[in-house]
């Protein structure tokens, strides 16, 4: 090859490599038809101390709990409801139960929920339909995306939701039936991946999660607020579907099946944008794109 | 089999089976000998917003950094400095050089301190003496202890320290070698992998870790406060060595190698406390315990 070829072509090679891309390329250049707009039926909007948080709820996963949810957010239920335990590293926990107004009885169920939803916190492998990560998953034989969800497979071939940060569950007793979803918890540090398959799995909070994280830490027992620390007030807690249209906000969601989604989760997992590239992610760590749709 | 006898074994049964052992146990119940106490000089305590944050220096992953580390907090290169920057799930920052009163130029660094440590964020394989987690990694080709801390050993057979919650890194600017050590942040949420290689390592927060990852987050660009927003004042940083005796406090943690730390790992890995047991755990799951020396 002619010498003043081979440095035309070296010089073309500079001028025509574009910065590498990150993870944030394909979800900026997403055409329209690789996001889904989250059904306003799926959305619960929660005022936190007079600050929004909104949960994309999962009714694939656990549908009794997440019917409960939307009958308490409808009912009323939770009216006087206050967050009461803040853990570090582990979860923001809020209901009518950790409320001293109610220590003494429990508070009964309103007309329409279901007293004891079933246990039903994985599915059989035959019954899903994963796109894998590619990576390996520490905790199951492999991760992977189901609708727009994160889903670990674990070794007998049971399926379930992962708690990654900011994914909501149903607190409830030593017995792994006992929680009617009346109280909810969401992980604030680590992905709490020990409680897959062992808690219902309802949600995520897709907007105004640092209005949870962001609390103050219960110093009482397991994390409770003690004595002289403030219960952190919930106000209105409504099914977006409910509000007003100028109260409304519209959310959409990238699930997996597009080749902008398929790009996202490549470059995450060879993220190259601090340097040496990753050689792998966890399934915690490639978060499905949620945003605002902008009227 | 006659019946009475299958009777009796079954009440046996129950009467002979404990309570499956959770992580906690054999941390509760190690022997001195399972613990190590962490050296004084290897601890830094930092008052934020008067409240008491302990760092535990990592000397042996980056030890320029952290020889800066100490003779910042030995000269009162802090005094001033504040928390600046604190994103939901990702990181909390603080330093001098985001405090609006150092804006127009860099503080000079002081007397003894290391103008541009080397980038020396990993270390060959062949240097390193690691003991497995025994579960896969989703972002190297292994991951396991090494004196006490989490390691990650890369498939070009690179180790470096893994961004567990908690852990403290050296800011820097885009390129690789630009950070002293005098801006710091900790990691707030999920495990921060994608920094392991290319963000130099100097420690974890050991106490008080909420006086960081509860601070209100930032609302301008890339999180940092905003014009309004309160600049969270760091007071005293020293080094726990220096402090007078009274003012001391002790810590140990426990490394591997122990029979204690053995079962520890195990029992994370195999958790068991929820009801369905877990078939593995992340590095960032296990982590390294770590505790007061009460006198």
């Amino acid at each position: 090859m002619p010498l003043s070829f081979i440095a035309l072509a070296a010089s073309l090679a500079v001028q025509d490599t574009p910065p590498p891309r990150t993870p944030a390329d394909p979800v900026m250049e997403a055409p329209d038809s690789a996001w889904q707009e989250i059904s306003p039926e799926d959305l619960v909007v929660m005022d936190v101390d007079g600050k929004r948080v909104v949960i994309q709820l999962a009714p694939a996963f656990a549908p009794s709990h997440v019917a409960n949810v939307r009958t308490f957010a409808r009912s009323g239920y939770w009216d006087g409801a206050t967050v009461y335990r803040v853990v570090d590293n582990w979860v923001t926990q809020w209901g009518v139960g950790g409320n001293p107004a109610y220590e003494e009885e429990d508070k009964p169920l309103p007309e329409g929920a279901i007293e004891a939803p079933p246990a039903d916190y994985s599915r059989p492998l035959s019954k899903t339909d994963i796109t894998p990560l590619g990576s390996s998953d520490s905790f199951s034989a492999m991760a992977g995306f189901e609708n727009g969800w994160p889903v670990a497979v674990h070794v007998d071939g049971s399926v379930s939701p992962t708690y990654c940060y900011g994914y909501v569950g149903v607190a409830r007793g030593a017995d792994p039936d006992t929680g009617s979803g009346s109280e909810l918890f969401a992980i604030i540090g680590t992905p709490a991946r020990r409680l897959d398959r062992n808690y219902a799995l309802v949600g995520r909070v897709i907007d105004g999660m640092e209005n949870l994280s962001a609390l103050p830490r219960g110093t009482d027992r397991m994390g409770v607020y003690a004595e002289g620390q403030r219960q952190v007030p919930i106000g209105r807690v409504t099914v977006m579907a409910d509000l007003p249209e100028g109260e409304r906000t519209r959310y959409r969601m990238m699930p997996e099946g597009s080749p902008s989604f398929a790009e996202y989760v490549y470059l995450t997992r060879h993220n190259v944008h601090y340097g040496r590239g990753t050689s792998g992610a966890d399934i915690c760590s490639v978060r499905v794109p949620v945003g605002k749709i902008e009227d």
